[in-house]
Protein backbone atom coordinates (compact mmCIF):
# COMPACT_ATOMS: atom_id res chain seq x y z
CA UNK A 1 0.00 0.00 0.00
CA UNK A 2 1.84 3.37 -1.52
CA UNK A 3 -0.91 6.13 -0.94
CA UNK A 4 -0.60 8.63 1.98
CA UNK A 5 -2.94 8.41 5.19
CA UNK A 6 -5.57 11.01 4.56
CA UNK A 7 -5.69 13.79 7.78
CA UNK A 8 -7.92 13.06 10.16
CA UNK A 9 -11.30 14.73 9.84
CA UNK A 10 -13.50 15.38 12.67
CA UNK A 11 -16.02 12.49 13.34
CA UNK A 12 -16.93 12.99 16.77
CA UNK A 13 -20.07 15.56 17.83
CA UNK A 14 -21.18 15.66 14.53
CA UNK A 15 -25.16 15.94 14.34
CA UNK A 16 -26.42 12.49 13.07
CA UNK A 17 -28.20 12.72 10.11
CA UNK A 18 -31.05 10.58 8.74
CA UNK A 19 -30.16 6.88 8.84
CA UNK A 20 -26.99 6.97 11.30
CA UNK A 21 -29.18 6.01 13.64
CA UNK A 22 -30.33 2.51 12.36
CA UNK A 23 -26.57 1.49 12.35
CA UNK A 24 -26.91 2.46 15.95
CA UNK A 25 -30.00 0.29 16.39
CA UNK A 26 -27.91 -2.88 14.25
CA UNK A 27 -25.00 -1.95 16.63
CA UNK A 28 -27.25 -2.21 20.02
CA UNK A 29 -28.41 -5.70 18.93
CA UNK A 30 -25.08 -6.73 18.85
CA UNK A 31 -24.06 -5.51 21.91
CA UNK A 32 -27.47 -8.09 23.45
CA UNK A 33 -25.26 -10.43 23.60
CA UNK A 34 -22.75 -11.10 25.91
CA UNK A 35 -21.00 -14.44 27.16
CA UNK A 36 -24.09 -14.92 29.63
CA UNK A 37 -26.37 -14.86 27.07
CA UNK A 38 -24.84 -15.99 23.67
CA UNK A 39 -28.14 -17.42 21.96
CA UNK A 40 -30.72 -15.06 22.14
CA UNK A 41 -34.47 -15.29 21.20
CA UNK A 42 -36.51 -12.44 19.45
CA UNK A 43 -38.08 -11.33 22.62
CA UNK A 44 -34.99 -11.11 24.23
CA UNK A 45 -32.88 -9.40 21.45
CA UNK A 46 -35.41 -6.90 22.10
CA UNK A 47 -35.65 -6.47 25.24
CA UNK A 48 -31.65 -6.26 25.64
CA UNK A 49 -31.41 -3.78 22.80
CA UNK A 50 -34.15 -1.19 23.66
CA UNK A 51 -35.20 -2.03 19.58
CA UNK A 52 -38.77 -2.78 19.21
CA UNK A 53 -39.47 -6.50 18.34
CA UNK A 54 -40.54 -5.57 14.48
CA UNK A 55 -37.99 -3.29 14.02
CA UNK A 56 -35.23 -5.63 15.58
CA UNK A 57 -36.47 -8.50 13.40
CA UNK A 58 -36.20 -6.52 10.68
CA UNK A 59 -32.77 -5.10 11.44
CA UNK A 60 -31.46 -8.99 12.63
CA UNK A 61 -32.92 -10.02 9.01
CA UNK A 62 -30.06 -7.68 7.11
CA UNK A 63 -27.14 -8.98 9.79
CA UNK A 64 -28.22 -12.56 9.03
CA UNK A 65 -28.46 -12.00 5.47
CA UNK A 66 -24.79 -10.38 5.97
CA UNK A 67 -23.38 -13.53 8.47
CA UNK A 68 -23.49 -10.72 11.60
CA UNK A 69 -25.88 -12.79 12.99
CA UNK A 70 -26.59 -16.24 12.82
CA UNK A 71 -29.63 -18.41 13.66
CA UNK A 72 -30.31 -21.74 15.84
CA UNK A 73 -33.28 -24.06 14.08
CA UNK A 74 -35.63 -23.24 17.27
CA UNK A 75 -34.98 -19.80 16.03
CA UNK A 76 -32.74 -18.30 18.80
CA UNK A 77 -30.13 -15.86 17.85
CA UNK A 78 -26.36 -15.83 17.76
CA UNK A 79 -23.62 -13.94 16.58
CA UNK A 80 -22.28 -15.26 13.34
CA UNK A 81 -18.69 -16.77 11.96
CA UNK A 82 -18.46 -14.28 9.42
CA UNK A 83 -18.82 -11.20 11.69
CA UNK A 84 -15.60 -13.48 14.04
CA UNK A 85 -13.90 -13.61 10.88
CA UNK A 86 -13.77 -9.86 10.10
CA UNK A 87 -13.45 -8.76 13.28
CA UNK A 88 -10.79 -10.79 13.83
CA UNK A 89 -8.32 -8.65 12.07
CA UNK A 90 -8.29 -6.03 14.78
CA UNK A 91 -4.58 -5.88 14.89
CA UNK A 92 -4.96 -4.94 19.15
CA UNK A 93 -6.72 -8.77 19.00
CA UNK A 94 -5.20 -10.90 16.52
CA UNK A 95 -2.34 -9.60 15.69
CA UNK A 96 -0.83 -9.50 19.24
CA UNK A 97 -2.46 -12.92 19.54
CA UNK A 98 0.05 -14.55 16.71
CA UNK A 99 2.81 -12.80 17.40
CA UNK A 100 1.99 -14.19 21.29
CA UNK A 101 0.80 -17.53 21.02
CA UNK A 102 4.14 -19.60 20.71
CA UNK A 103 5.72 -17.87 23.95
CA UNK A 104 2.45 -18.72 25.47
CA UNK A 105 2.68 -21.59 24.56
CA UNK A 106 6.53 -22.19 26.10
CA UNK A 107 5.26 -20.76 29.52
CA UNK A 108 2.08 -22.83 29.89
CA UNK A 109 4.15 -26.07 29.19
CA UNK A 110 6.52 -24.33 32.31
CA UNK A 111 3.79 -23.98 34.43
CA UNK A 112 0.85 -26.35 33.35
CA UNK A 113 -1.74 -23.34 34.52
CA UNK A 114 -2.92 -20.77 33.18
CA UNK A 115 -0.93 -18.07 30.89
CA UNK A 116 -3.15 -14.96 29.83
CA UNK A 117 -2.64 -12.10 27.58
CA UNK A 118 -4.57 -8.54 27.99
CA UNK A 119 -4.62 -5.41 26.72
CA UNK A 120 -6.16 -2.33 28.56
CA UNK A 121 -9.56 -1.24 26.52
CA UNK A 122 -10.39 2.31 28.73
CA UNK A 123 -10.99 1.32 32.05
CA UNK A 124 -10.64 -2.62 32.19
CA UNK A 125 -8.38 -4.93 30.48
CA UNK A 126 -9.76 -7.03 27.83
CA UNK A 127 -8.71 -10.92 28.06
CA UNK A 128 -7.46 -11.31 24.41
CA UNK A 129 -6.20 -14.90 24.92
CA UNK A 130 -5.87 -17.51 27.78
CA UNK A 131 -4.34 -20.90 27.34
CA UNK A 132 -4.84 -23.69 30.43
CA UNK A 133 -4.14 -26.83 30.95
CA UNK A 134 -6.08 -29.76 31.65
CA UNK A 135 -6.79 -29.40 35.32
CA UNK A 136 -5.15 -25.87 35.80
CA UNK A 137 -7.20 -24.34 38.75
CA UNK A 138 -10.86 -22.53 38.12
CA UNK A 139 -10.71 -19.45 35.81
CA UNK A 140 -12.03 -16.18 36.53
CA UNK A 141 -12.15 -14.47 33.30
CA UNK A 142 -12.75 -15.60 29.34
CA UNK A 143 -11.09 -14.68 26.43
CA UNK A 144 -13.09 -11.55 24.86
CA UNK A 145 -14.37 -11.19 28.51
CA UNK A 146 -13.26 -7.74 31.09
CA UNK A 147 -11.34 -7.39 33.74
CA UNK A 148 -10.75 -5.22 36.24
CA UNK A 149 -7.57 -3.03 35.67
CA UNK A 150 -6.39 -3.13 40.19
CA UNK A 151 -7.90 -6.98 41.04
CA UNK A 152 -6.31 -8.77 38.95
CA UNK A 153 -2.18 -9.36 37.56
CA UNK A 154 -2.34 -8.11 34.27
CA UNK A 155 -4.35 -5.27 34.83
CA UNK A 156 -1.98 -3.90 37.33
CA UNK A 157 0.79 -3.95 34.83
CA UNK A 158 -1.89 -2.40 32.02
CA UNK A 159 -2.64 0.33 34.85
CA UNK A 160 0.76 0.74 35.93
CA UNK A 161 2.01 1.59 32.58
CA UNK A 162 -1.27 3.52 31.69
CA UNK A 163 -1.29 7.31 30.86
CA UNK A 164 -1.57 9.38 34.02
CA UNK A 165 -5.43 10.59 33.24
CA UNK A 166 -6.73 6.86 33.25
CA UNK A 167 -4.85 6.15 36.33
CA UNK A 168 -6.36 9.51 38.13
CA UNK A 169 -10.12 8.06 36.79
CA UNK A 170 -9.39 4.78 38.17
CA UNK A 171 -8.03 5.93 41.54
CA UNK A 172 -10.92 8.30 42.05
CA UNK A 173 -12.86 5.20 42.15
CA UNK A 174 -14.19 3.37 45.29
CA UNK A 175 -11.86 0.50 44.85
CA UNK A 176 -12.63 -2.88 46.02
CA UNK A 177 -10.46 -6.33 45.28
CA UNK A 178 -12.96 -8.97 43.22
CA UNK A 179 -14.21 -11.50 43.89
CA UNK A 180 -13.66 -11.37 48.07
CA UNK A 181 -15.09 -7.49 47.96
CA UNK A 182 -12.49 -6.12 49.98
CA UNK A 183 -11.78 -2.55 49.98
CA UNK A 184 -8.16 -1.06 48.55
CA UNK A 185 -7.05 2.36 49.54
CA UNK A 186 -6.20 4.64 46.83
CA UNK A 187 -2.79 5.30 48.59
CA UNK A 188 -2.00 1.34 48.64
CA UNK A 189 -2.81 0.86 45.18
CA UNK A 190 -0.51 3.67 43.89
CA UNK A 191 2.31 2.42 46.05
CA UNK A 192 1.69 -1.03 44.44
CA UNK A 193 1.49 0.64 40.78
CA UNK A 194 4.91 2.65 41.70
CA UNK A 195 6.74 -1.05 42.52
CA UNK A 196 5.23 -2.25 39.41
CA UNK A 197 6.82 0.19 37.07
CA UNK A 198 10.09 -0.02 39.17
CA UNK A 199 10.17 -3.93 38.93
CA UNK A 200 8.65 -4.43 35.23
CA UNK A 201 6.79 -7.41 36.98
CA UNK A 202 3.61 -7.43 39.16
CA UNK A 203 2.46 -10.08 41.71
CA UNK A 204 -1.12 -10.47 42.76
CA UNK A 205 -2.77 -12.80 45.00
CA UNK A 206 -6.00 -13.71 45.04
CA UNK A 207 -7.79 -15.53 48.14
CA UNK A 208 -11.17 -16.95 46.12
CA UNK A 209 -12.79 -19.04 44.19
CA UNK A 210 -9.06 -20.70 45.01
CA UNK A 211 -6.08 -19.00 45.85
CA UNK A 212 -4.01 -18.24 43.32
CA UNK A 213 -0.81 -15.98 42.84
CA UNK A 214 -0.78 -14.10 39.32
CA UNK A 215 2.77 -13.22 37.99
CA UNK A 216 2.43 -10.55 35.40
CA UNK A 217 4.96 -8.83 32.88
CA UNK A 218 4.34 -5.82 30.72
CA UNK A 219 4.62 -6.02 26.67
CA UNK A 220 5.89 -3.12 24.48
CA UNK A 221 5.58 -2.16 20.82
CA UNK A 222 7.87 -0.48 18.73
CA UNK A 223 7.46 2.72 20.13
CA UNK A 224 8.78 1.48 23.78
CA UNK A 225 4.76 1.60 24.38
CA UNK A 226 3.20 -0.90 27.17
CA UNK A 227 0.17 -2.47 24.70
CA UNK A 228 -0.50 -5.49 26.71
CA UNK A 229 0.22 -7.77 29.90
CA UNK A 230 0.80 -11.35 30.22
CA UNK A 231 0.60 -13.93 32.84
CA UNK A 232 0.68 -17.13 34.66
CA UNK A 233 -1.68 -17.90 36.96
CA UNK A 234 -0.72 -20.66 39.33
CA UNK A 235 -2.27 -22.35 42.87
CA UNK A 236 -1.10 -20.05 45.66
CA UNK A 237 0.12 -23.44 47.26
CA UNK A 238 2.68 -24.13 44.76
CA UNK A 239 3.55 -20.84 43.53
CA UNK A 240 6.84 -19.79 43.49
CA UNK A 241 6.88 -15.71 42.48
CA UNK A 242 10.69 -15.60 42.85
CA UNK A 243 10.92 -18.26 39.70
CA UNK A 244 7.98 -17.32 37.84
CA UNK A 245 8.85 -13.92 37.32
CA UNK A 246 11.84 -14.33 35.26
CA UNK A 247 10.01 -16.77 32.97
CA UNK A 248 6.86 -14.09 32.13
CA UNK A 249 9.45 -11.07 32.18
CA UNK A 250 11.55 -13.85 29.21
CA UNK A 251 8.64 -14.25 26.87
CA UNK A 252 6.82 -11.27 27.65
CA UNK A 253 10.41 -9.92 26.30
CA UNK A 254 10.64 -12.42 23.42
CA UNK A 255 6.62 -10.87 22.31
CA UNK A 256 7.59 -7.45 22.72
CA UNK A 257 10.40 -8.45 20.31
CA UNK A 258 7.87 -9.97 17.94
CA UNK A 259 6.30 -6.78 17.76
CA UNK A 260 9.33 -4.97 16.88
CA UNK A 261 10.76 -3.61 20.20
CA UNK A 262 14.14 -3.35 20.45
CA UNK A 263 15.24 -3.42 24.11
CA UNK A 264 11.88 -2.85 26.89
CA UNK A 265 12.44 0.69 28.49
CA UNK A 266 13.06 0.94 32.25
CA UNK A 267 14.33 -3.07 32.68
CA UNK A 268 17.80 -3.95 32.66
CA UNK B 1 -33.15 -18.39 30.15
CA UNK B 2 -35.87 -19.92 30.85
CA UNK B 3 -38.29 -18.72 28.09
CA UNK B 4 -39.54 -20.03 25.44
CA UNK B 5 -37.49 -19.83 21.91
CA UNK B 6 -39.95 -17.86 19.24
CA UNK B 7 -41.13 -19.50 16.19
CA UNK B 8 -38.79 -18.69 13.07
CA UNK B 9 -40.37 -16.12 10.77
CA UNK B 10 -39.68 -15.35 7.25
CA UNK B 11 -36.96 -12.44 7.18
CA UNK B 12 -35.36 -13.09 3.66
CA UNK B 13 -36.63 -12.37 0.94
CA UNK B 14 -38.86 -9.07 2.31
CA UNK B 15 -38.56 -5.94 0.45
CA UNK B 16 -35.70 -3.73 2.09
CA UNK B 17 -37.07 -1.00 4.01
CA UNK B 18 -36.55 2.84 4.71
CA UNK B 19 -32.98 2.48 6.35
CA UNK B 20 -31.84 -0.86 6.24
CA UNK B 21 -29.49 0.07 3.04
CA UNK B 22 -27.47 2.01 5.96
CA UNK B 23 -26.74 -1.21 7.65
CA UNK B 24 -25.65 -2.81 4.57
CA UNK B 25 -23.73 0.01 3.97
CA UNK B 26 -22.35 -0.04 7.46
CA UNK B 27 -21.20 -3.74 7.07
CA UNK B 28 -19.83 -3.24 3.74
CA UNK B 29 -17.19 -0.96 5.56
CA UNK B 30 -16.36 -3.69 8.09
CA UNK B 31 -15.72 -6.36 4.95
CA UNK B 32 -13.58 -3.81 3.38
CA UNK B 33 -10.85 -4.61 5.21
CA UNK B 34 -9.19 -8.38 5.37
CA UNK B 35 -5.48 -10.19 5.90
CA UNK B 36 -3.38 -7.92 3.25
CA UNK B 37 -5.66 -4.96 4.31
CA UNK B 38 -6.20 -4.52 8.07
CA UNK B 39 -5.30 -0.86 8.14
CA UNK B 40 -7.34 1.46 5.44
CA UNK B 41 -7.18 4.90 4.52
CA UNK B 42 -10.69 6.85 3.93
CA UNK B 43 -9.94 7.08 0.26
CA UNK B 44 -9.39 3.12 0.08
CA UNK B 45 -11.85 2.35 2.49
CA UNK B 46 -13.85 4.46 -0.15
CA UNK B 47 -12.50 2.30 -3.10
CA UNK B 48 -12.91 -1.10 -1.55
CA UNK B 49 -16.18 -0.63 -0.30
CA UNK B 50 -18.05 0.89 -3.07
CA UNK B 51 -19.14 3.70 -0.75
CA UNK B 52 -18.53 7.87 -1.31
CA UNK B 53 -16.10 9.25 0.81
CA UNK B 54 -18.69 11.25 2.39
CA UNK B 55 -20.94 8.68 3.67
CA UNK B 56 -18.42 6.17 4.41
CA UNK B 57 -16.83 9.21 6.69
CA UNK B 58 -20.03 10.01 8.05
CA UNK B 59 -21.17 5.45 8.68
CA UNK B 60 -17.41 5.46 10.09
CA UNK B 61 -18.05 7.84 12.38
CA UNK B 62 -20.44 6.11 14.10
CA UNK B 63 -18.50 2.69 13.87
CA UNK B 64 -15.67 4.42 15.71
CA UNK B 65 -17.97 5.94 18.06
CA UNK B 66 -19.14 2.32 19.15
CA UNK B 67 -15.74 0.76 18.66
CA UNK B 68 -16.05 -1.68 15.68
CA UNK B 69 -13.38 0.98 14.09
CA UNK B 70 -10.45 2.26 15.20
CA UNK B 71 -8.27 5.08 13.86
CA UNK B 72 -4.47 5.07 14.20
CA UNK B 73 -2.80 8.53 14.56
CA UNK B 74 -1.66 8.74 10.99
CA UNK B 75 -6.05 8.72 9.89
CA UNK B 76 -6.46 5.27 9.01
CA UNK B 77 -9.05 2.60 10.35
CA UNK B 78 -8.71 -0.67 11.45
CA UNK B 79 -11.02 -3.02 13.06
CA UNK B 80 -12.26 -2.29 16.44
CA UNK B 81 -11.23 -4.28 19.49
CA UNK B 82 -14.86 -3.69 20.80
CA UNK B 83 -16.32 -5.53 17.27
CA UNK B 84 -14.05 -8.16 18.59
CA UNK B 85 -14.85 -8.87 21.94
CA UNK B 86 -19.15 -9.16 20.76
CA UNK B 87 -17.52 -11.39 17.76
CA UNK B 88 -16.18 -13.34 20.18
CA UNK B 89 -19.07 -14.61 21.32
CA UNK B 90 -19.96 -16.54 18.31
CA UNK B 91 -20.75 -20.15 19.50
CA UNK B 92 -19.31 -21.52 16.44
CA UNK B 93 -15.50 -20.23 16.93
CA UNK B 94 -15.28 -18.77 20.59
CA UNK B 95 -16.92 -21.91 21.95
CA UNK B 96 -15.46 -24.40 20.01
CA UNK B 97 -11.95 -22.81 20.68
CA UNK B 98 -12.38 -22.95 24.71
CA UNK B 99 -13.43 -26.93 24.34
CA UNK B 100 -10.43 -27.61 21.47
CA UNK B 101 -7.39 -26.14 23.25
CA UNK B 102 -6.66 -27.98 25.97
CA UNK B 103 -6.33 -30.85 23.84
CA UNK B 104 -4.59 -28.67 20.65
CA UNK B 105 -1.75 -27.75 23.07
CA UNK B 106 -1.54 -31.39 24.19
CA UNK B 107 -0.82 -32.29 20.06
CA UNK B 108 1.34 -29.40 19.45
CA UNK B 109 3.45 -30.82 22.53
CA UNK B 110 3.35 -34.13 20.74
CA UNK B 111 4.11 -32.88 17.18
CA UNK B 112 6.08 -29.30 17.89
CA UNK B 113 4.89 -27.86 14.61
CA UNK B 114 1.51 -26.98 13.39
CA UNK B 115 -1.98 -27.66 15.02
CA UNK B 116 -5.12 -26.36 13.19
CA UNK B 117 -8.72 -26.61 14.40
CA UNK B 118 -11.33 -25.20 11.18
CA UNK B 119 -15.32 -25.37 10.80
CA UNK B 120 -16.94 -25.26 7.33
CA UNK B 121 -18.70 -22.13 6.24
CA UNK B 122 -20.40 -22.28 2.60
CA UNK B 123 -18.03 -23.81 0.40
CA UNK B 124 -14.80 -23.19 2.26
CA UNK B 125 -13.17 -24.10 5.95
CA UNK B 126 -12.29 -20.98 8.18
CA UNK B 127 -9.30 -21.66 10.25
CA UNK B 128 -10.43 -21.10 14.02
CA UNK B 129 -7.36 -21.50 15.59
CA UNK B 130 -4.01 -22.50 14.78
CA UNK B 131 -1.08 -23.34 17.40
CA UNK B 132 2.33 -22.90 16.17
CA UNK B 133 5.62 -24.37 17.55
CA UNK B 134 8.68 -22.02 17.52
CA UNK B 135 10.07 -23.30 14.01
CA UNK B 136 7.21 -24.78 12.85
CA UNK B 137 7.46 -25.27 9.08
CA UNK B 138 6.34 -22.35 6.98
CA UNK B 139 2.08 -22.14 7.19
CA UNK B 140 -0.17 -21.05 4.48
CA UNK B 141 -3.02 -20.28 6.50
CA UNK B 142 -3.99 -18.06 9.13
CA UNK B 143 -6.39 -17.92 12.31
CA UNK B 144 -9.86 -15.88 10.81
CA UNK B 145 -8.77 -16.91 7.56
CA UNK B 146 -10.37 -18.83 4.58
CA UNK B 147 -9.01 -22.29 3.35
CA UNK B 148 -9.95 -24.44 0.30
CA UNK B 149 -11.92 -27.56 1.32
CA UNK B 150 -10.51 -29.87 -1.51
CA UNK B 151 -6.76 -29.03 -0.83
CA UNK B 152 -6.18 -29.03 2.92
CA UNK B 153 -6.49 -31.79 5.38
CA UNK B 154 -8.82 -30.32 7.83
CA UNK B 155 -11.17 -29.24 4.53
CA UNK B 156 -11.10 -32.82 3.34
CA UNK B 157 -12.44 -33.86 6.51
CA UNK B 158 -15.26 -30.92 6.37
CA UNK B 159 -16.31 -31.68 2.98
CA UNK B 160 -16.54 -35.53 3.20
CA UNK B 161 -19.31 -35.20 6.20
CA UNK B 162 -20.85 -32.14 4.79
CA UNK B 163 -24.71 -32.84 3.17
CA UNK B 164 -24.57 -34.03 -0.66
CA UNK B 165 -25.62 -30.40 -1.93
CA UNK B 166 -22.33 -28.85 -0.72
CA UNK B 167 -20.35 -31.53 -1.89
CA UNK B 168 -22.15 -31.86 -4.96
CA UNK B 169 -21.51 -27.89 -6.14
CA UNK B 170 -17.92 -28.18 -4.86
CA UNK B 171 -17.22 -31.55 -7.12
CA UNK B 172 -19.21 -29.51 -9.79
CA UNK B 173 -16.40 -26.96 -9.97
CA UNK B 174 -12.60 -26.88 -11.80
CA UNK B 175 -10.72 -28.12 -8.50
CA UNK B 176 -7.53 -27.26 -8.48
CA UNK B 177 -5.00 -28.57 -5.96
CA UNK B 178 -3.62 -24.72 -4.36
CA UNK B 179 -0.41 -24.02 -4.02
CA UNK B 180 1.18 -26.53 -6.49
CA UNK B 181 -2.11 -25.90 -9.55
CA UNK B 182 -2.04 -29.47 -10.19
CA UNK B 183 -5.86 -30.40 -11.38
CA UNK B 184 -7.97 -32.85 -9.47
CA UNK B 185 -10.66 -34.77 -10.63
CA UNK B 186 -13.93 -35.17 -9.38
CA UNK B 187 -13.90 -39.25 -10.06
CA UNK B 188 -10.36 -39.15 -7.60
CA UNK B 189 -12.01 -36.32 -4.95
CA UNK B 190 -14.92 -38.58 -4.17
CA UNK B 191 -12.81 -41.80 -3.73
CA UNK B 192 -10.95 -39.46 -1.17
CA UNK B 193 -14.04 -38.56 0.24
CA UNK B 194 -15.15 -42.18 0.68
CA UNK B 195 -11.64 -43.05 2.48
CA UNK B 196 -12.21 -40.54 4.72
CA UNK B 197 -15.62 -41.26 5.40
CA UNK B 198 -14.60 -44.91 6.12
CA UNK B 199 -11.51 -44.29 8.34
CA UNK B 200 -12.40 -41.25 10.20
CA UNK B 201 -9.00 -39.77 9.15
CA UNK B 202 -7.58 -37.71 6.33
CA UNK B 203 -3.94 -37.44 4.86
CA UNK B 204 -2.98 -34.80 2.52
CA UNK B 205 -0.22 -33.95 0.89
CA UNK B 206 1.23 -30.70 -0.06
CA UNK B 207 4.57 -30.51 -2.38
CA UNK B 208 5.14 -26.40 -1.76
CA UNK B 209 5.82 -24.15 -0.22
CA UNK B 210 7.38 -26.85 1.64
CA UNK B 211 6.88 -30.64 1.44
CA UNK B 212 4.40 -31.26 4.51
CA UNK B 213 1.37 -33.81 5.57
CA UNK B 214 -1.56 -32.63 6.90
CA UNK B 215 -3.57 -35.24 9.04
CA UNK B 216 -7.17 -34.62 10.30
CA UNK B 217 -9.65 -35.99 12.08
CA UNK B 218 -13.37 -34.85 12.78
CA UNK B 219 -14.67 -33.28 15.51
CA UNK B 220 -18.41 -34.38 16.50
CA UNK B 221 -21.12 -32.88 18.10
CA UNK B 222 -24.05 -33.79 21.00
CA UNK B 223 -26.34 -34.56 17.40
CA UNK B 224 -23.01 -36.35 16.27
CA UNK B 225 -23.00 -33.85 13.44
CA UNK B 226 -19.51 -32.94 12.31
CA UNK B 227 -19.30 -29.76 13.53
CA UNK B 228 -15.39 -29.22 12.86
CA UNK B 229 -11.86 -30.75 11.88
CA UNK B 230 -8.89 -31.52 13.65
CA UNK B 231 -5.07 -31.71 12.26
CA UNK B 232 -1.61 -32.10 12.62
CA UNK B 233 0.61 -30.44 9.98
CA UNK B 234 4.24 -31.93 9.78
CA UNK B 235 7.26 -31.46 7.35
CA UNK B 236 6.92 -34.85 4.99
CA UNK B 237 10.34 -35.86 5.95
CA UNK B 238 9.64 -36.41 9.61
CA UNK B 239 6.12 -37.76 9.46
CA UNK B 240 4.58 -41.12 10.03
CA UNK B 241 1.16 -40.45 9.60
CA UNK B 242 0.84 -43.75 10.95
CA UNK B 243 1.47 -42.57 13.92
CA UNK B 244 -0.02 -39.76 13.90
CA UNK B 245 -3.46 -41.04 12.83
CA UNK B 246 -3.94 -42.28 16.13
CA UNK B 247 -3.15 -38.73 18.09
CA UNK B 248 -5.03 -36.96 16.00
CA UNK B 249 -8.37 -39.02 16.33
CA UNK B 250 -7.80 -39.40 20.36
CA UNK B 251 -7.96 -35.35 20.53
CA UNK B 252 -10.39 -34.68 17.96
CA UNK B 253 -12.97 -37.80 20.34
CA UNK B 254 -11.62 -35.42 23.46
CA UNK B 255 -13.04 -32.18 21.58
CA UNK B 256 -15.80 -33.88 20.61
CA UNK B 257 -16.52 -35.24 24.45
CA UNK B 258 -16.16 -31.73 25.50
CA UNK B 259 -18.67 -30.67 23.08
CA UNK B 260 -20.97 -33.40 24.26
CA UNK B 261 -20.67 -36.14 21.98
CA UNK B 262 -21.36 -39.58 23.32
CA UNK B 263 -19.24 -41.77 21.01
CA UNK B 264 -18.70 -40.54 17.72
CA UNK B 265 -20.77 -42.31 15.34
CA UNK B 266 -18.82 -44.28 12.39
CA UNK B 267 -15.85 -44.91 14.35
CA UNK B 268 -15.57 -48.48 16.30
Amino acid sequence: VTEAPDAVPQVRGRRPTRGEPVVDRALSLLAAFDAAHPYLTLSALSRRSGIPASSALRLAGRLLEWGALEREPDGRFSIGLRLWEVASLTPRGHGLRQVALPFMGDLEEVTRQHVLLAVREGEQALLVERLSSHGAVAALYRPGGRMPLHSTGVGLVLLAFAEAGVQERVLAQPLIHQPEQVPVSAATLRRTLAGIRRDGLATFHRGAPGPIVSVAAPVHDAQGTVVAALSVVVPAEDAEPRLLGPAVRTAARGISRGLGARRPPGTS
